[in-house]
């Protein structure tokens, strides 16, 4: 495969932590230990991200069995709030996941009972975390108001839905998601939805900084094969990007600017 | 970036030559020489396309220029009739490529003055060639009853259109792209309107065995940048084919058996 320089600079730091890989790995669903091993090494991820769930205080896979398969102290640990389904779920999964392991960085999620985010208590939780010292990285719609108002309050980087969560369908209009690039300063990652390397190239070719990909591992017939195509289409994508597309139909960008 | 191994079994074999680069390069509008070295290199192009204007007598860029920058015996030469706007122009093209080069397989055009394919001339012209012992690889728009015809008739692939010739809008309805791979044996290859990695991506993804590039590279803004990173795109969207995708909204097979 053709060799592509570039893509190892951080795309995000934070107070305690730089990302380098363009693609994130959403692992919360996998329960055997050395798949999540295997998944994670042909993804190239340098983020591992864990969560607890907030009713039932148990976490998917034990950490002693995970680290007979991964040093896990290669990877930059964040938490999620995947599994948490109000405001109030999701602080108390983050308050879990900083008295257990010190994490200081979340994916925040807070969707409803259809799993879908509420961008209120989205918004809301991420006041409060951040006043607590969190580095937050909040989902939300590709909503130009939303990102900025979130941009405001201090966040890290924003997470846009390409889509209904799982639904593998991509972003179908990709002109709020670049209204939201063109608006903001923070990294931007998209995830949800992604369903293919064509999705994952799609958003990188709007000038995305990363990608964070979910069910299209868990649901290929051999998940560690598409987390290595995942990651070479986006480190692809990444690079059309930069070498500036054609103009096209889909509100692509003329040039490599961001 | 990521290595992908099994890109490099051929996925094509003519009597001749076999095509192991799952990515073609048209180079006909290219008028310096260095720029075409670089930029097959950079796209593991391992075909070298080349024509002459049957109504000009001239070919585009001197080989002899062309050879202080490429060994041109690395690569399969085959010709096209990308300049031919009727049947008649095609088959003058072909004679001209075979008596100057002795090239035996052609990539086979035959658009009319508004630069759309011609179905009806294209299987006319296809069928004198066959006749005459060429390796033919017709352009046709993605019709199954057409492609069936051709199949029959003895060519070596077919060529489908994605969009129209230098759009860069890519496929729109995937169905009937889907429908020809699964209705023929031989090769298939997707071209023309290709814009961007995504589009790429798109195509390999739905088990199509090549793409050929054209106007995305030409008007990149970094040419040779972007044919790496649409090589690097058309082996990730192989591998995550043959990754077995998950069920998807586009046609996509449930399984990487092509």
């Amino acid at each position: 495969m053709t060799t592509i320089a570039g893509n190892d600079a951080p795309w995000i730091k934070l107070h305690n932590a730089e990302f380098r890989s363009r693609m994130l790995v959403g692992i919360e669903q996998y329960t055997n230990p050395q798949e999540i091993a295997e998944v994670l090494r042909a993804a190239g991820a340098d983020v591992f991200i864990t969560t607890c769930d907030p009713d039932r205080g148990t976490s998917s896979v034990l950490l002693t069995d995970l680290a007979d398969h991964l040093n896990l102290w290669d990877y930059i640990w964040i938490g999620t709030t995947s599994f948490a389904r109000s405001e109030q779920a999701a602080l108390r999964t983050a308050a879990q996941l900083q008295d257990s392991w010190g994490i200081s960085v979340l994916k925040l999620d807070v969707r409803d009972e259809s799993n879908v985010p509420d961008v209120a208590a989205t918004i809301s939780a991420a006041e409060k975390l951040l006043a607590e010292g969190w580095e937050v990285l909040p989902l939300i719609p590709p909503d130009v108001r939303t990102a900025i108002s979130l941009q405001d309050a201090g966040v890290s980087a924003l997470r846009l839905m390409a889509n209904r969560v799982g639904s593998g369908h991509g972003i179908v209009d990709v002109r709020p998601f670049r209204a939201v690039v063109e608006a903001v300063e923070v990294p931007v990652v998209v995830e949800s939805g992604i369903g293919s390397a064509k999705h994952v190239v799609q958003a990188m070719e709007l000038g995305v900084d990363a990608v964070l990909v979910n069910a299209a591992i868990l649901h290929a017939q051999n998940r560690t094969a598409m987390a290595a195509a995942l990651k070479a289409a986006c480190d692809a994508g990444r690079a059309s990007f930069l070498a500036g597309l054609m103009p096209g139909d889909d509100g692509r960008p003329p040039s490599g600017t961001r």
